[in-house]
């Protein structure tokens, strides 16, 4: 009896808590949770036919599931706009250990299925968490040819 | 009346230099100094509803000198094509340690004034300048919805 | 004999192959080899007024080298969509070198021939292939002012 409210509790908090991401302001502006503002950040800015997407990052403890995470988290913010993976024409990936990101590229692949964006992939030092890995910035078009 | 002379010559230098940096071209170029030209680039480039800003630095001993100024000579920019920070959607932050920029946000935080940029920032090993800690790339655009 | 033929057969394969690149498809879509769609990328993905370029590598065992062949990349793709170097609006040069890349500017130099985009120069701690000491990034503008 107890599993069932609290299921029914989270069903309920993933519902509104989805809601509340899914709507961009009248800007255009996108938001996944307080803190960005807090941190002066949209995950999501749109303007004329341009979706800009913040650099975004995952959970997990290893590579993979934060290259899974990574490209789940895009795609939340495409779908607040009505978009998905085949508007993204610009991608740089931001990764501590490119050699890790080349073996754990499978998630990317499946969220991309065919689509080619113009990519720029580099390791870098460090990523605004300690602990995160891999951090992927992409631009999405509302009038692809 | 050393000393009144000397500052009559800065105010009027001052004056000239910000005169000659508030014209972008017809083109749409804006540049700071003669050194942008000899190094192949320049801080503004309009096209279309864009204004492409080149990574910025500033000057100073500390990060919060440094994220001052690097904010100070973007306003400079915005203004010279008419624009201001409300009009900036993209923005990535370069800097050679990330946890000394988090600390170093106010002028930041001032500068965008609640507007929320997609933004990226990443640690990397090392900028143009050996003394340069942080370096601010932005897009601005002239159609905001 | 042998040489000769050999010689028609080189011919052939690169012109065939430049051939295969000078088409973007009806997509905007321009790949320089089949390992692109393998790794989910395009060399130049064209949007409305927009050609997103990825960044390019090049070949060579020195930073001058390397250089020059980068250019030479960017060139080959901004050409496969009738553009030039005077259509470049913005650049970031991601580099493991960042004084042996002031030091090599000559081709990139020569490349732009007085254009002067919106520019970014980094030093980073790697790049896809171990070998790699510069790639460059840019962004195209159909609709220069």
């Amino acid at each position: 009896m107890k599993t069932r409210l609290l299921f029914s509790v989270l069903i309920l908090a993933t519902f509104f808590s989805h809601a509340q991401e899914s709507n961009p302001d009248d800007k255009g502006v996108f938001h996944f949770g307080p803190w960005e503002e807090q941190w002066g950040y949209a995950q999501g800015r749109k303007v004329g036919n341009t979706l800009y997407i913040s650099g975004t990052v995952g959970r997990g403890e290893t590579m993979e599931q934060q290259v899974k995470s990574v490209f789940e988290g895009i795609q939340r913010t495409l779908e607040a706009y009505g978009l998905n993976a085949s508007h993204v024409v610009k991608e740089v990936i931001y990764t501590t250990d490119i050699e890790a990101t080349k073996k754990a590229v499978t998630p990317r692949m499946e969220f991309y299925d065919g689509n080619t964006p113009a990519a720029t992939w580099v390791q870098i030092e460090r990523l605004f968490s300690p602990g995160s890995m891999i951090e992927v910035e992409v631009e999405a078009r509302f009038d692809l040819d």
